[in-house]
């Protein structure tokens, strides 16, 4: 009788839920709404619901299921203690015990950043590799960082944090962390739409990008210019390239990954992507390693409820 | 009958050799040359010949040996291949396997800086922590990361070189890595020297530095002169607190430790290094990483051999 683990992506909307065998077929997916009155309090047992229902649905015994893993927005102790989830309303508890009792089957919780690292880890753009750091560029740029295999969650879940840099001393618009001049302020998807409508006012040059109005520039206005040529575009993209080659330079400089796996928005321009970062990572690296690799997520929103199964399947022995 | 492990740290002109109690008291101490002609080749052998006497001397028989834990200066993979130590001859070889074809006794072995900073989280000045960032501040910049209590070495062995971030592209000189503008060319305790002559060079400022001639001016110097209030010296030290700080800052992103373990040479200065690297970690670091502690390193040239020790403790389940 085969054995089975379930992989929760619990974010700020939905929560993914994945039904995996143990080799990572992923047999079943649901998608719920995340309710986050009173405090989000209903949230863990809306979860529990859909699960009991999987089970069921699919003819499974209680018997079968090894556990449940879980990646939620916030950070993570190593024990199960989330430290506050500012967009679910949950303040200081620990998840893992409180969905175990609710269920009944092990769980293993960790930052949502470190579990989609970890899931494309497993069966995405980082399959066949165990030390890496996985960078999404999203909104925010989000990171999870992969010692040999494993989640390295940092002391207080706040490792991969590469996106809280401070690259410009002199910005003058604070992160939304509340510092000034901060990796994301430039090359997440909000970062790069913002630079490119910045250099829109400042400058009078001609470029495509004149065509949208301002709403409608995104990261995707700004690659897609570049890859038909547009200087302009092609001067945005160099200076995202040489920031984020020059910070995961410094990043390997700490922690010598054999990879990064590059996902969120921004990466969906494709190889234009890891080509301008790649460029200039070589420009800044150590010698000992300049030599490391660069791939594109693979799972998409998807690499969540992945990151989760194979974290249960890690803490309970099944791997 | 009490069992015991040796920690050995190679360096380039002497090998230190300690033997230990599993519960990391230690029995004695050596140290022999290091004899770096023909490649290296006789390093090994001298090291068994002193291990062999050291286990006669003390009236130990062999099956109270646990093992080996060695730091050598180069770069080691997890199943213990060294890829070139340049100070010490040596090429690429199995370095475990075969110092344990010598004497017998298993063997494990890590870059130094790595051991050092295992050896200062056993016994040292990171002792009860577990998440750990050990820099040494020497001739150029060690560093060492400490996951969940195992060295981190990253996939080449190069974790813990943040002596290699690019800090300044304008840099004429070149660092001995072969960049320009690395970090250790101005925070080590040869950078900081190399700083303060610059300084002088450049400057008509009165300082009490100028009562040194050049070859004169170390860290110690420039340390000792900020303590006794001289301005170009407080300016200097504030110059390699902000390089220090913000490059930290950055590390506890990536990794997010629970403390700051400095050592060498420019750590002897004392509680003022720790001060100033700390007054701009907090303006650089991102909010959940902004309590990091900062300790001094407390084993000095002994941290490498107590990391040979607890290393071999740990590869064997006897921690």
């Amino acid at each position: 009788m085969d054995n089975y683990v379930f992989g929760v992506d619990l974010g700020g909307t939905t929560v993914k839920i994945g039904l995996f065998e143990t080799d990572g077929t992923l047999c079943e997916t649901r998608e719920i709404p995340t309710r986050k009155e009173h405090d989000g309090a209903a949230i863990l047992g809306d979860i529990s619901g859909s699960i009991r229902e999987m089970i069921a649905g699919n003819d499974l015994t209680e018997e079968q299921i090894i556990g449940i893993g879980m990646g939620v927005p916030g950070p993570v102790d190593r024990e199960g203690t989330v430290n506050k989830c500012v967009n679910l309303g949950w303040g200081v508890f620990n998840v893992e015990q409180e969905m175990q009792e609710l269920l009944g089957f092990k769980t293993k919780a960790s930052n949502d950043a470190n579990a989609a690292a970890l899931g494309e880890m497993w069966m995405g753009g980082g399959k066949g590799y165990r030390d890496i750091v996985m960078i999404t560029l999203g909104t925010g740029i989000g990171g999870g960082v992969i010692v040999d295999g494993k989640i390295a969650p940092g002391f207080n879940g706040a490792a991969g944090e590469i996106g809280h840099f401070t690259v410009n001393e002199d910005e003058p618009e604070a992160c939304a962390c509340g510092k000034h001049g901060c990796l994301e302020q430039y090359t997440s998807a909000r970062g790069v739409a913002r630079m490119a409508k910045k250099f829109l006012e400042e400058h009078d040059d001609e470029t495509i990008l004149r065509e949208y109005t301002m709403d409608e520039i995104s990261a995707k206005e700004v690659f897609d210019a570049a890859k038909a040529q547009d200087p302009v575009a092609l001067r945005l993209v160099e200076e995202f390239g040489k920031m984020m080659g020059k910070a995961l330079a410094q990043t390997a400089c700490v922690i010598n990954p054999q990879i990064f796996v590059i996902g969120g928005g921004v990466s969906k321009a494709g190889d234009i992507v890891l080509d301008v970062i790649r460029k200039y990572y070589v420009q800044y690296a150590f010698h000992a390693s300049r030599d490391t690799l660069f791939k594109l997520a693979s799972l998409g929103n998807k690499a969540g409820i992945y990151g989760g199964a194979r974290m249960i399947l890690d803490e309970t022995g099944n791997v």
